[in-house]
């Protein structure tokens, strides 16, 4: 049997498993190799003076090295039936599986991790949960809302220390895209992936 | 509530749950984040002309970021009832729970993992699990017993990718210690740490 053949199996007896037992699984190995976290990205806007607004992106990753690659589709097409499967850029041989939509992320995502519950990932999971449900209420479209996320944002995974721009720079550059939003009426989706045009 | 004492209580609610969901759990944490792993080392073995003696250390060890300790104490003192936690000396704050004696991998450890199955790490745990059996039945104490654990331990990890010693070098350097054992009558302990007189 092949290397890739016994993967097939082991990831065949693994979904086999009672729903309950598969579930509990998932919530140890998400415990350990997955993330919660909410990225502030800066999307081109031309009716903006500066040329682009901020957009907060609540994102649940699983990573796995491209050799359990089949542990992420197992994520993907028996636990959660949603969500994307990608190579990363760097390193090239990881897989990421993400969930971005916040529609999913609230009526799929925290659920299950509601049922499923973590442990070392339990505190961010909190927070990320909340970040959802706020977003699902709308609350980031009025600027103290999208503030409010922000701060929370912030305290998530070890205090934001790997993040690209400060808080402060964050709150400085903000408050033109809700003056904008003010005077049109066009609904902003803030919460849509924004991969392609990010800048 | 401080970060400390809400950590308690994740650990605490996850502790808490049905045995079976608890394992379940367990062996989707370890699949991400464990090792099994059978090291090979040279101990201080003064009666042989070259001054030491190739040791196997089968070992299963689970490593944390120190904030998250908690968990390793709850596998620990929950989970396995067994086995010793110490912190690394590099990185300073990752800490390790292991277990290294072979009549608990072989009574507990293996068994478990064969009622609560992995994934990605099946494979691995697999080749482990024979090894462990091997050693139980003294298969090591003889020079092609020995080499044969050898053998299926280089498969494992990435194939042995990160060895300190090479296969080649091990076996050129085997034979006086079982010379030496064939005419003793002592009985070698092949399998027991040996991490205070590592050479």
């Amino acid at each position: 049997m092949t290397t890739e053949e016994k993967h097939k199996e082991y990831y065949n007896r693994l979904s086999k498993l009672q729903g309950k037992y598969l579930n509990y699984f998932v919530a140890g190995f998400v415990d350990g190799e997955a993330s919660f976290s909410v990225a502030m990205t800066r999307q081109k806007y031309p009716s903006l003076s500066k040329g682009w607004r901020w957009i907060l992106n609540p994102v649940f990753n699983v990573y796995q090295h491209e050799g359990n690659k089949d542990m992420l589709l197992l994520l993907r097409d028996r636990v959660f039936k949603t969500g994307r499967l990608h190579r990363k850029t760097s390193p090239y041989n990881v897989f990421t599986f993400s969930i971005e939509n916040n529609k999913t992320l609230h009526g799929k995502i925290v659920p299950f991790f509601k049922t499923y519950q973590l442990a070392t990932k339990a505190e961010d999971f909190k927070k990320f949960s909340c970040i959802v449900d706020m977003i699902d209420k709308k609350i980031h479209l009025d600027i103290e809302g999208f503030k409010r996320i922000v701060d929370i944002a912030f305290t998530m995974n070890a205090y934001g220390k790997n993040r690209k721009y400060s808080k402060e720079y964050i709150f400085e550059t903000l408050s033109d895209q809700f003056d904008t939003l003010r005077k049109s009426s066009e609904t902003i989706r803030q919460n849509q992936p924004v991969k392609a045009d990010k800048i």
